[in-house]
């Protein structure tokens, strides 16, 4: 049987994300993004059109890099302004009864009791189709505003981000019984306490004695998302995540990631097929490849050089207005340790990259691969992405608001569902079982969370 | 021209709120809590009732005083199970024109740059419908899972609530000029950054030098409600609030804190109007004064003793497992050195109340006075509240959820709408504007945030 390959819808709430300048199309619908009603149109769209789920990228900075400034950053709206996404969730589930949502929350500026609320409550709220994706923020923007000045290392992070991970777990898959609420209106007894249980967490971090506020959901704990790159992060995703996102550049390199993860999980205990991947990219696309190929000199034709930098500067640290746009970029010292060559020879270690060649690339759905070609074209290539690297789906980013993603699931889906790689419907009811199939509601049995779950007295 | 009495629907983001033992009664609907179904179909009831707005109380604790235990709070669902009822809000406003939205949230366990970006994202979603409840927390089990151990003193909570609430009026209103997304598509700026600032806080309890991720919304800052009984809360509530919630017992007790509220208020150089006054209320109705008590007495025979204690322990800090039931609490001091006298007394001096005396009337609406009646009766009681303390409205809490609601929604309105008591469709748009009136979407310029508002370069 051919594998059906999952799809997200890679967004934002803010007006721009990824790609830059690109905003200026008149197609494009970023504006919107503050109207309640824009999101519950598109949840429509994607459920119509057989998304698995819409995943919400998030992050508590802005980028002020470029320039020592935050200043190119608002005139391209460089992934900001930012709406909290997670407030958007409810709306759009209460208008579709299958899309799942995937959110991102950082465990930099919050406790683990108030993220594990957050998340059974919108699993409540959408009956079991929340995900979250666990992220330890990068910004020093976001450390100067919400914490005390300065971000923990890299080590520390991670070191706080798994204790914060199982905390989450304890709370949200130990403290209470399946059937702890009894709602028993003769007995008078609406939970049994002798069904509930304090989780008696300490940490080094955290110490969280207590008992959890909230009822188990459909699925107890949202599936666990992770898109950590270095090798703590790999480390991490290979032992709690039940989903990873890349953002490799090419086939090969993606297969060497996807390979080293599953040998992760592996080594970690877990069945390596319960770790899905999710490749992210962006795919302009029409009614042919002609219209696609148009559509994409158009867009070609908007991408903002200072849009572009400013996003880059804040991602890798480094603000490129010292560089010449137009000089290659060789051997430049990053701030982690790197040189621009490492950071860009994985896409083509042949190309001697400028500065200009850079906001070309990452002007279009930032640092993903895009695929520019019609329904046949597409599907083709999207396929070959899968079978040469074992990924489970993609995250599809977009480089106009709606419109996009409008096109893919016009044009695409259908050639997809036609050539059996695509869903035509939905089985199960959750997000889990819309990645690992019907009866997957909870965590499987080899998750780190599983040893916590408190089945029935 | 009469006076229109203001309505606001009190709830909770779980099975049962403040009455004890209630939800038993068939027609209760509070197990749907978890359903964002639930919550749709009753925004659109309280919408097409003409309610200001609904109300929810949240508090990220529980209740563990009583017998030194969760056990009784958890049998009757005491303010447990909690969802985080922000997340309700968006589901709500995408069903709805005109209805309002407060909700409780904390300064205790958040940082203040978090709970602007909240609210900036609840008044985008809501289209300038929300409105913030501060408060400052006081659950002990509150303080062990979440922070450090231990509450701050009451007056140290207080000085950090005055501080957090102040770096949340400058991001709201002092960073972003009301025209600094200028979207030009010509020019490829979105935000001009030049109309956009650093707030520069620098205080005892936070640092905030940077800019606000968040664009304006309709109303920016949300309107600002707080409930503090104590001198040190009454003083905060006067200076920042623009609604207050009170909950006396008697009229006379009322118009004392009314009177005393407004002149707090006038003496911090605010018009004393622009702090509306809401009384917590509970309306048990029918079509006749025979079908309420009927219905009344329903609702007593169902209170439960050990979930009314529960909750009494749980607010007043003391363990009232520790005396009998049927003898009358004379003298006996509680945490904040009351005596049980002092905190009964104000409903009735001349009564020695025993704890059961304390169950019967707490079970039914938590510490709010009761009206039983038909509409008549209930019009005319709520219009001499009004009339005798100068309140501007009540917020109407229930013994069982969405019933009694409906009720009062089917009887009770269109009584007071054929009294010119109750407004029979909305004017302006936003949740200030149900308040004060049509063009009042913005903070009234007496109001301490108004001087941090930036409009126009």
């Amino acid at each position: 049987m051919t594998k059906q390959i999952k799809f997200f819808a890679f967004d934002f709430a803010g007006p721009a994300h990824l790609s830059a300048g690109i905003w200026k199309h008149p197609l494009d619908r970023g504006h919107e993004y503050k109207s309640v009603k824009y999101w519950v149109e598109y949840a429509k769209l994607l459920e119509k059109g057989c998304f698995d789920g819409i995943f919400f990228a998030d992050n508590v900075g802005y980028h002020d890099v470029y320039n020592g400034s935050y200043e190119e950053a608002l005139k391209d709206a460089a992934q900001f302004p930012a709406n909290d996404p997670a407030y958007i969730i409810p709306a759009m589930a209460a208008a579709t009864e299958h899309l799942g949502f995937g959110v991102t929350s950082s465990t930099a500026y919050d406790h683990p009791y108030s993220v594990a609320r957050k998340f059974a409550t919108l699993d409540h709220l959408t009956d079991g189709r929340v995900g979250w994706n666990v992220v330890t923020s990068y910004s020093d923007s976001a450390a100067k505003n919400l914490g005390s000045g300065t971000q923990r290392s890299h080590d520390d992070r991670y070191g706080h981000a798994e204790e914060f991970v199982d905390v989450v777990l304890k709370l949200l898959e130990g403290s209470w019984e399946d059937n702890a609420a009894v709602v028993d209106r003769e007995k008078g007894i609406y939970i049994d306490p002798t069904r509930v249980h304090e989780i008696h967490h300490e940490g080094e971090h955290f110490k969280v004695p207590g008992i959890f506020m909230c009822e188990p959901s459909k699925q107890r704990t949202p599936v666990i998302f992770q898109a950590g790159g270095s090798s703590r992060g790999v480390a991490l995703a290979a032992a709690t995540a039940e989903a990873v996102f890349t953002n490799a550049t090419s086939k090969a390199g993606l297969k060497k990631q996807v390979d080293n993860l599953r040998q992760q999980a592996a080594a970690a205990g877990r069945d390596p097929n319960h770790v899905a991947v999710v490749q992210m990219m962006t795919v302009v696309t029409g009614r042919t490849d002609e219209e696609a190929q148009q559509r994409y000199e158009e867009y070609k034709k908007l991408v903002s050089y200072d849009g572009a930098m400013a996003r880059y500067s804040g991602w890798a640290g480094l603000d490129m207005s010292t560089f010449d746009p137009d000089v290659p970029l060789k051997h430049v010292k990053t701030n982690a340790g790197q040189t621009m060559v490492d950071l860009f020879s994985k896409m083509d270690p042949t190309k001697e990259w400028t500065p200009r060649d850079i906001a070309e690339y990452i002007g279009i759905g930032g640092t993903s691969p895009v695929i520019v070609g019609g329904p046949e074209t597409v599907a083709k290539e999207l396929q070959s992405w899968v079978d040469e690297t074992g990924i489970d789906g993609f995250n599809l980013g977009n480089a106009i608001k709606f419109q996009d993603i409008k096109d893919f699931i016009d044009n695409v889906v259908p050639e997809l569902q036609t050539r059996g790689l695509m869903r035509t419907g939905y089985d199960g009811s959750t997000l889990r079982e819309n990645i690992f199939g019907q009866g997957n509601a909870r965590l499987a049995s080899d998750h780190p969370g599983a040893k916590y779950h408190k089945t029935s007295a």
